[in-house]
């Protein structure tokens, strides 16, 4: 049996239980433990394990070398009753957006809509778990964050702008909220770092070599760039999530913001957005609920070019594993699972 | 010489008279009219003439026939400070895109970030004139509508979708802002009624035939659907949109979207959303133009592939075409401004 391979069922529990103790480890409190941990064991559960709790051994390596600050003071001010600017104080990622959402749902409490701009953070997991809990609680979304260098500008050949993720969500209080989480970039980073550590071979398309050229192999596309999704309209998409994220938000945008990867020990200072819309004044539970039972239904009637596989939302195939991994327990790899628990025994 | 091909140059402000004068001519009164008229003389300045004017020839028709209505009271309801629903009583698309960015301006002055919702509306052009115009008033924004049916759900063959538009834009205080407008399918449907028209091939995965299969014909093109940017993630930004500008606005949505070319005497039910971000919250107009100086500056100092092609932000090829057209007049078509002035002597 390959370690590598070998994977072990974790209760959400469980997971959230050892998440917080690595993070304590490394010097964060009971709280900021406890909402970090939370958004990496959503992306678990919706099986986006290449930002889960897999993100602990690089966060708590920059934790160790101060590249990210365990103390984090994170500050919220309100330039308007709708808008509020958040200095992230270089907290752990999801912390932060943890944090920023929350105090965004607060302020559309009163306003309606309210929109959240972060500087001063980190790369913060995927968007999912975010757009997840803030339909939960009632209220659709659209979120992003700007991110290390992996694209290039359209018609260049150097990187300079990331891959940029963006979440949309809305609230279904019948079932599940409609969530897309997507990359700017064909294909995420994560998934060819992943087949570099593989060695295996990339699909055409995804990425370029060094000089911009298309390569299928993992390790030359590490070191080229990724190709923005639908191409000039993909990389239009990034370089606005930079100039409202990054540019706006007064953090660092395009290639001024740190690589995690690179510079460790730097905060990075990425910017993040967090704008939600409290859809209870739209309309009653059951007028929401209506209309989306309806949308899903046209949605779902659509005859399949495939009729094995039908037509599905944005966020189906997430919620699907969410409620299988629920039942089940969560997928963890065991040399993973090692790791953590040898780092919730270290020492911040 | 051919009239089809035929051009003349006409100047911004002789445009928007000749655009106000036919919108009278059909029942809409002067500050409708040139509310209407501004929205598409922009742009064609923009370039952008597939949604200039030339939408008059569509408007009239459907303002004679009693599927858009001429004397619409457009009503804004304050649902809470910063979320505005707005009813567009039937009216001319361009004038409830213009209200309705207007009416989230005025409430974002109060609350920094601002949403309205509209329903109830018609086809209102591209979104760059709505971008511009409140970038121009120093707020950023993303809007966006749905839109007649045109693409299938991603898996599926048969269409229950718009291309559904979206634009994006930040302000520039040193220069044009940077704008993105984009509808969701690889290629505008109206880019392949015009080849259709010419009688000319479109370029390959634009489009499929009515069966699903990839075609060139633009005449089977126009029968078929248009393919989303970038596969399943324009597919999920496509019900994105439909989410907020349809669901929650209350308008129709997917295939409840009544089309302006099947049912001219329909009313749509089309719905749009307007957010809009007051940046002079965010700091002095000083550190938003140096920001986006660099900003820009790095881009534009990207390595181009071919250096003929330097690189380029969003919006600026519309940007020149603007300059260039606000100073030698707009290029339109002789035998549409024959139509145009036909249609200006008519009594609605």
């Amino acid at each position: 049996m390959n370690m590598n391979t070998a994977n072990e069922r974790v209760s959400p529990g469980a997971l959230q239980q050892l998440a917080e103790s690595v993070l304590a480890a490394h010097g964060l409190n009971a709280d900021d433990a406890r909402d970090t941990a939370a958004i990496l064991v959503l992306a678990d559960l919706f099986g986006l394990s290449t930002h889960g709790v897999s993100r602990l051994v690089s966060y708590t390596d920059r934790l160790r070398l101060g590249g990210i600050n365990a103390q984090a003071q994170i500050q919220v001010q309100a330039l308007a009753p709708a808008l509020l600017r958040i200095d992230a104080d270089n907290a752990v990622g999801p912390l932060v957006g943890h944090r920023a959402m929350t105090a965004a749902m607060q302020a559309a409490e009163q306003t309606g809509v309210a929109l959240a701009l972060v500087h001063g953070s980190n790369h913060f997991g995927p968007v999912a778990p975010y757009c997840h809990l803030a339909a939960q609680a009632g209220f659709a979304s659209i979120m992003a964050s700007n991110a290390t260098l992996s694209i290039t500008p359209w018609g260049g050949k150097q990187t300079r702008l990331g891959n940029n993720p963006i979440g949309f969500a809305v609230p279904n209080p019948g079932g599940h909220p409609v969530v897309l989480d997507m990359a700017l970039s064909v294909a995420a980073r994560a998934k060819i770092r992943n087949a570099a550590k593989a060695g295996v071979p990339i699909p055409e398309g995804w990425a370029t070599d060094a000089n911009g050229q298309p390569t299928t192999n993992a390790a030359e596309a590490l070191k080229g760039f990724l190709l923005p999704v639908g191409g000039h309209k993909g990389y239009g998409l990034a370089i606005m999530v930079d100039l409202i994220a990054g540019l706006l938000s007064g953090a660092s945008y395009l290639t001024k913001v740190s690589s995690w990867q690179d510079d460790p020990d730097k905060p990075q200072d990425l910017g993040h957005f967090f704008l939600v819309i409290d859809t209870r004044r739209l309309g009653s539970t059951e007028w929401l609920a209506e209309r989306m039972r309806d949308f899903a239904q046209i949605i779902h009637d659509t005859p399949a070019a495939d009729p094995a596989s039908p037509v599905q939302l944005p966020g189906e195939r997430e919620y699907a594993r969410w409620e299988a991994q629920q039942a089940q327990g969560i997928l963890i790899p065991t040399d993973l699972l090692v790791q953590l628990r040898a780092l919730s025994a270290s020492k911040a």
